[in-house]
């Protein structure tokens, strides 16, 4: 039975929608079960703890020793405190009153000395954590494979120029989607941090895009036969660790699964750290995968504008968290895709309840979000002005080139018979005010 | 007959290796006729001048006005200069030494109050184009259509609102295609500066790029209709004007056109200041262009590391043409296309000489980037470092993943019997020393 | 008299705090009269609107022709056309409601062709803004030189290297204090947007810094001799137009004043677009001028994160604009300096009313951001969290470090006695979202 | 006496100017004896090897775990394995043939339990240093405290918000002076990679930065006490680890220290890889600080552009070493500061003798320089370019604004006599072509 030792002072968080400023160990926006646009909250938002940053992350950075020292990480052998570990990450998840969490391979039980010693404690972890989700009803929404932090994965895993390498990868990936069977996985994530490069001096990118490729194709293959039935996503990050990964962005990513036939079995999970670390806006990726059809699910997290390595913070910042809303909506939800919190609290948010905090201030967050997105949806009035703007396209000679029967001929022609266009004003400034009126 | 008359103080540019610092009026380094690794400078480096930033430039900038007062811009009529600006470009050329020019429609011919009277200023400009080529033998590397500078493609050409403006833009296309066929150009480029957006609230990217693509469409069934033969080139460019543009950079191209079924019909163009305002490396997208098979031309330029936009510099940096022509040299070389100098003179380089010597510089930057190349290709270090470090795949179960006949579980045997592969170092500083050995 | 000509369908703006989403010509949020935190909004606030973007600007770009056709600024002789557009100002910023505007020499009165006339030009036209200010009540809260629009300044103005150029400059700016002092400016602005460079090859740096330091303090002293009463202030820009511009940013600004022994005599006009630009967060500027006493004045914009260059878009993010005006109520309010909209409506926003609909989005967001600042300091959560993370500066050792007393030998002994420090949270996630309950 | 156990294969470095592409081990630009424009290369170069990168780094990141397994960092308790490293590394410096080494306190000493622990490991391991100096004759180029990475500093060091962390750094120092003394190090460095913030909402700027001032004149003090003779200098970083670091760039220390009045004291030490991560050009910073007097020494390194974070790479760009040692040259040498290659060999480079390469292609990188900027400073082209164009600041006018002696009233009577400047071409063009002829 799920043990509720580590967060002792603190019990199951309250919706409180009149606490003051001081009051942050409630939520004064985000209501599980109430209904809005037609779903409650918890399944419009369908959020998502991740294990690593949360439960295994120490605080350590490039320049300094860890600063996070957790009652579940200390006492006992790995095995130990990886099960300590996660009967915490339970207590915590139904406190903090989430259904999902995410986790890697590594992170749920300890790296052995063989492949197969690895296997056998990620049996024995898996065991519990079947358990505690059967007890608690938390759900994985999705698993994935680290395969970047182990030194042999150092020149990559998929695209490493060693097959032994590559090998190795697949062998763990074939377990990871054995486990995402068994832990019922609503999604399995690829990530490649290790897929790219230093430098194009030492690299054959032809060989490793033909490679990585293959490399997916294997593990659709045994997806089908095993008969799993989650959705496959690629992250998208466009460096670090490398100077360059070939998951670039969305539409990196759209491009190498097209070129190579597989973009049947992925759709993408956006990290908006990720794309803004690609130079485009907080929200540019998930809006294009959405567009293409291909938004499976979102890392919601954030960093700042002005860094540019990968902070992972919690996602703070409202104006953000509506437009993130308002694509999900309009494409009907994430399902089975969630809002998975790859975010940490800093390493100098040293207290247990920092942990709380920062996971309530997300959901708050978000829970602001949707409740505007549904508002302007609801209103109507910038969707309004968006189909008037668009009107030329349903009719005449617009109509043809919409549905693709134009020719330039006939183009011409019509600007013969009608000359100029008139000049329209984009208005961007009342876009802009209009969407603050909902803020 | 071509007059001769602007840059009188200088003749043809001769080929001077001993030449001193100040001598900065001949080429030290390209000798258009040598051969190097099978075929002639001048036919690995396909130079090209680029018409609008050399003749039509003025100088101004957001917050000056014009610095550049050119002689053939003044005096007479609107048609009166287009003749005397072409016929300094030939003059240009001449001197220089360069086989290919590129231009966009409306720098060759003034925009008339119609699209008939543009038409017939074109149609005047080209009979006189079209001599000038046969008497010069320069010829028309690619042309281009404005689509971005009139106040009628302010909210974009093929991904206008108002299908009236695509409309607009359609007919110039065809005009510009029939141009291109008149004059024998080898290349027409789309170059999408508006396609893109400002702002996301007043935008519907889908349709905005089932619009471009259908516009696509039109021009690659008119071009087949008119037995053009030229290669169509689309150049990636990630911001600037808009804030975001659909055609982001060379993945984002590329994963747009194998969307819509369009990438038997298109190469790119590769700029690599945009490639850079992308996030990327200098080399970047000549590299994964061509890996994809697509690098179909290239704006040699360059921007400074430290600026978020488009500079247009002259590419001096020996160190990055000489990674742009091994790159073009592996692939066989760049036709029909060629090393375009999408490049201008500073605003305060005001006299006619800083023409030349900018052209000159960045032609002798290439010709030393060539040197370069041949010599690592041909003494084969680097590249049998290469072959040595992915030679894995080259054999037993490398050889099949490689040919994508492998699978998860026996990769995972190949691990159970082999175990942990041995660490391999990259050494990127032993490649990095090589590669400044030849610089 | 004011004529009332240009925006016939608009009266003066009011305040409908209950508006709906739809209504964009109204306040909903800024209510000038309202006294918050001992004063009234409109004290607080200071709006100004800036002379050139608004009524000059045309909406050209670098890659495109003007978009904006403005009444007042066709028909007649420049000089009539400066007359109507003086008018059409006043007679926005009377129905806008704002008490200051701001403008360069060079907007006010059209360039003569020698300086003489452009003084005559500049005395004509400050008659008649001087009889409008009397009119209407509105002020000039600051006048600068524009000296760098004219080729003769792209080189540099106080930095060229030909002094026949720093003198021209002079010779404006001597005209521009008797402008200042003629209409009651509360501020006079240097901005140098070429003095900087493009290529370190060809500059000086030492002798461009020395010469604009001797500028700055001959402007001093003509201030002085003529009892001027304005503040000066200096408005730092990394880059764009140059590739590096000497006052990069509030730092460089104020290592470069105190070097030359000018700190005493300026203040700093922050621009958060140029502070992002410089790799600052938005607010980075405003709070380190104002932690070294030197901030002056808001040039108040925003640009977006991910482009590289100056957009001067209307300020509307809540977030930002709370933050600012903490930080100015804090400070005690930025008398006789204010907020000035540095920011133009889009090139592709070209009806009239975008002028007013921009303006008042942004007046309403810093009213937000007022509110939301009041609210954060009367309550004073925040500020108390801080005193108390402080506080071991107020007493015994941390005191005399505070007042400078302290020596390593006696904190060496503090620690022998005292050993470890214990590990305090900082608490940033519970910072984030207290400040977000305030928004 | 110093063992010779960790480099087995490897000898002396030798100079062979003739050697091939495939001969990394040794210098084929670098003579260390050769005298190049009055001095001996080894004095204009002044190299340092930095320890911690060579001797401590483990090839960690923030993605993945240690890949560099060094011999000396095996077997016995951490005192013994801190002077068999110490051993490698006087074995490296021998080996290699630099003068120069730097270190943190903790690099050569392992951080006790008590402050009175570590400063007695620090004891031992300094006699072991004094006496590997006297019998290799490699000196220490400078010291530095570590005030990073250890959690107590987590919330900064002279800038913590709890004075006792202030105090345990304040020891620190003490004990690093006298370290820094007994070695004979030439040079102290302060870098603050913990002073600066997170988040502004936790942050008292004001109280920050005054603490660390007075930290700095404690730091002062107690080196004039003791008679330390080094030079104090310290280094600019923007940001990582810090959101904001207060020391973000030149500028930003130079304006720091003089509002202070703690310029006498301190020059900069300038690391080329934080320069560029505050957005400015490769050699910006230090041009800057040698220009205002303050450039003490280099942290000779360099990142990528595309990337936004500090990655210590090996410099191999000759452009770049160019431009520094033109400047160094010019400022008549860095003595006694030097370049310290704050450079690691990337994680994936994991044979000892990567080591090496990367030293040996830097070295020759800089040598390679050298030699360039001794031919353009003999040469003299670009100087006497240089000259004539600042000519007008020489004589009559010009002259009396260069010696602080003009005012607006004479210079607009010099405009009133001599009418507009003549536009003179800034040429930056035939700079560029000038500066490739010596590379």
């Amino acid at each position: 039975m799920l043990d509720m030792l580590c967060f002792t002072g603190i019990s199951k968080i309250p919706y409180s929608p009149s606490a003051g400023a001081r009051d942050v160990l409630c939520f004064k926006h985000y209501n599980a079960s109430e209904v809005l646009h037609g779903r409650t909250m918890e399944d419009w938002l369908r959020f998502s703890v991740c294990y690593w940053h949360s439960f295994c992350g120490t605080g350590a950075d490039p320049f300094g020793f860890p600063t996070l020292h957790r009652p579940w990480n200390e006492g006992g052998s790995d095995m130990d405190i990886a099960k300590k570990r996660l009967h915490a990450a339970f207590e915590f998840f139904t406190k903090l009153g989430v259904r999902y969490y995410t986790f890697h391979d590594r992170d749920m039980a300890p790296d052995g000395s063989t492949l197969e010693e690895s296997n056998r404690n990620l049996d024995e972890m898996t065991d519990l954590a079947l358990q505690l989700q059967k007890e608690t009803g938390v759900k994985v929404l999705w698993v994935t494979c680290n395969l970047f932090a182990h030194p042999r994965y150092m020149n990559g895993a998929s695209t490493n120029p060693d097959c032994h390498v590559l090998a190795y990868a697949a062998a763990q990936v074939k377990k990871g989607l054995d486990v995402a069977k068994k832990l019922g996985a609503e999604n399995f994530v690829f990530w490649g941090g290790r897929e790219g490069f230093h430098s194009i001096y030492n690299t054959d990118v032809a060989a490793e895009l033909k490679h990585m490729a293959n490399f997916f194709k294997m593990a659709v293959a045994y997806k089908e036969k095993i008969g799993l039935k989650c959705q496959f996503l690629i992250e998208p990050k466009p460096k670090e660790p490398c100077k360059h990964q070939y998951d670039y962005d969305a539409m990196s990513v759209i491009g190498f699964l097209k070129h190579y036939g597989l973009d049947q079995h992925f759709k993408l999970n956006i990290e908006p750290n990720h794309t803004t670390l690609a130079g485009h806006a907080y929200e540019h990726d998930i809006v294009m995968a959405s567009v293409f059809g291909m938004l499976g699910s979102v890392d919601s997290n954030t960093g700042s504008p002005d860094l540019g390595w990968d902070t992972d913070q919690f996602p703070m910042d409202i104006r953000n968290t509506t437009i993130v809303m308002k694509t999900v909506i309009e494409q009907g939800g994430l399902q089975p895709g969630g809002l998975n919190f790859d975010a940490k609290v800093r390493r100098e948010s040293t207290e247990l309840e920092d942990l709380f905090i920062a996971h309530i201030g997300a959901m708050d967050a978000f829970a602001r979000g949707l409740r505007n997105a549904v508002r302007i949806i609801e209103e109507g009035v910038m969707s309004g002005m968006l189909k008037e703007r668009y009107l030329s396209f349903t009719e005449g000679i617009g109509q043809k080139v919409a549905e693709g029967r134009g020719t330039l001929e006939e183009l011409e022609e019509f600007i013969k018979q009608n000359g100029e266009p008139k000049v329209t004003s984009g208005k961007q400034e009342k876009y802009e005010s209009i969407f603050n009126h909902y803020l």
